[in-house]
């Protein structure tokens, strides 16, 4: 039986209590919206730990465009569906009261990894994500906290961030989840026009070609993409770009270009 | 008998064995060169829990000057029989190396309390001791945490990070000691001169006089102090005073002002 908490008192008294004594505790945290990608999370969550918690919450201070923030798909009452399917035991879903009674005074940063690759354009993303992890693993004290490859960047800053302030939490990465003609599953998949939807595998195929970064990027350009960045770090190749508004990311290993598609 | 610990392993080992089980653990937080200030700290904390550290590190990152850093006072000798005379159960001191795998890339920040008052002209200080105090709290896991009432403004700052995450750590917040004269004792005042050691007793004699804040203020200067600043926040008068390169700083109740001295 999955159970729904909103209140971090209810979570609290739950979590001090005798059942959860000795009992791992395994953590998912999403902004909801679950596909597949996020499955395979919970899942390996599942194998891994006697209790399973998924939290559900759109982190705003994250976003650095308001009209991403307003149009993010909320998708709760199916959400909670897959929890109960995947026997989740506890979906907490805070409010942003809740989590920040210090209005986002405090933060998290960082002042390397995250200026690079993605930190380039999304000023304070990071910083964002780094507190709301900081916070959610504060609150929920997993053993573990499961996060996938497909947000690379945002999975070694999450990374050093345990590293750095000494906490004893395993993060597990998962391989990125993929649509069959290749696309990394997102949330923001979704907001694609139809017709774009078809041009948007073509960036993970160009995008892991064994070729130099400087044909990639043209490449990507002639097949109708605005280039973000493509560059090789960490014994990987990322990029970004966007179809319309929307804004795609992906990353592969470079032992792997050539071999992927 | 106080064992003194230098590698976080080893503590790590200590904290996690048995003998901590179902205890409490009282943390002062110290840069060493312990005195009668830091002693009422050590004291409450003996008298409140099952297990009592001090941490004995100066920390190079909340130092916004080079040369304060090079001459702060490290007496770690004398410190250790301090905690020995109060029974203090462990002294630990880690390197800066050890405290700082992340190369201080990794830092809590707050963008409201930290800039005023000593924030206005310790660019980065405050960010320093958050932290520090937050991979302190992380690393030592105490039930309590014992910091002085004279650094009132880093009080409140740490007060308010340990519940804008959710740390689940009572803060104990112990009067400001002072000399016969009246100085709030600080490792600082070492470094005065003879002379005007026997100046700074007017400083919170003056300061707590109940005038006008600017009446204050030029009667500190008239005295021979730099004035830094004198406000009232938080219904308390706080004032910071230049004696040579010696800084000093004080804080009384506005409820007390004309009653102290």
């Amino acid at each position: 039986m999955t159970s729904v908490i909103e209140s971090l008192s209810d979570w609290n008294r739950q979590r001090s209590s005798p059942a959860f004594q000795d009992k791992t505790l395994g953590l998912v945290p999403t902004m909801g919206n679950l596909h597949a990608g996020h499955r395979s999370l919970m899942e390996r969550s599942r194998h891994q730990n006697d209790i399973c918690v998924v939290s559900i919450f759109v982190n705003a201070p994250q976003f650095d465009q308001k009209e991403d923030l307003r149009s993010y798909p909320r998708t709760l009452g199916s959400d909670l569906e897959t929890a109960r399917q995947l026997e989740i035991d506890y979906v907490i879903c805070p409010t942003h009261k809740a989590l920040y009674p210090d209005h986002y005074t405090y933060r998290v940063t960082e002042s390397r990894l995250s200026k690079v690759l993605c930190g380039k354009s999304r000023t304070g993303h990071f910083d964002g994500v780094l507190t709301v992890v900081l916070k959610l693993l504060m609150l929920i004290k997993p053993h573990r906290c499961y996060f996938g490859e497909k947000d690379y960047q945002q999975l070694q800053l999450i990374k050093g961030m345990l590293s750095a302030f000494f906490l004893d939490i395993e993060l597990i990465a998962c391989p990125t989840v993929r649509d069959q003609d290749g696309l990394a599953l997102s949330s923001r998949n979704q907001k694609l026009k139809a017709s774009d939807r078809v041009l948007a595998a073509e960036f993970p195929r160009i995008l892991s070609m064994r070729l130099p970064v400087d044909v990639v990027k043209d490449s990507l350009q002639e097949a109708g993409f605005v280039v973000e960045y493509v560059e090789e770090e960490m014994g990987r190749r990322f990029g970004a770009v966007l179809l319309g508004d929307v804004r795609l990311i992906d990353n592969f290993l470079l032992a792997d270009l050539g071999k992927v598609f």
